[in-house]
């Protein structure tokens, strides 16, 4: 039996919605929860990160549905390359349709501590 | 039987989270919803209104839960005047806790449109 959260059984290219797509409170619903602002303030700090770099306090099948959350909600990008999926933030998306919302959620969310 | 959504069995004096209580995650989600989004951005246009001046889409005891959500999460004020309660914005404790966040969110917000 395979595993659902394995990433080697999901597309190579994962859906994201396009900019136009981005909903202001699918993105805030995608926003409010601790654990998804900790890898939000995670990702302003770097280009890209792999997932198991994160060290979040979670296991591994609610990591994934946080990412996927954010992901689907339009607020991170992610790619498979090869057993990894590697994020990135999608700043210049979320500031051309909600000016200064990323911004002053960072300011106010929790500080990366790695 | 009495409904639970009458504002008459409610205490005149409801309970509010402090500034300093105000979280982030929980603000985001209390605005992560049209409906409330709507409100809020009503809200913004004037000092205080009447719970019944929103012309909501929504059946009555859905609009008090929409309230009832901004209010413990901070975002708005609420006091019982007779059989109706007023509400405001909290945008000074808002914008002390969270600078630029409601801005932010009114500007992408939908138009208030009465």
């Amino acid at each position: 039996m395979v595993s659902l959260d394995a990433p080697e059984t999901e597309p190579a290219e994962l859906p994201h919605p396009g900019r136009d797509e981005l909903e202001l409170a699918t993105v805030l619903r995608a926003l409010s929860d601790p654990i998804r602002l900790r890898i939000v303030s995670m990702l302003a700090a770097d280009q890209e990160r792999t997932c198991c770099s994160f060290d979040l306090p979670v296991v591994k099948s609610t990591g994934t549905h946080h990412f996927r959350v954010l992901r689907e909600a339009g607020v991170i990008r992610q790619r498979v390359e090869g057993k990894t999926r590697l994020s990135a933030l999608r700043r210049q998306d979320l500031e051309a349709r909600f000016p200064g919302l990323l911004d002053a959620v960072l300011r106010s969310g929790p500080r990366p501590d790695n």
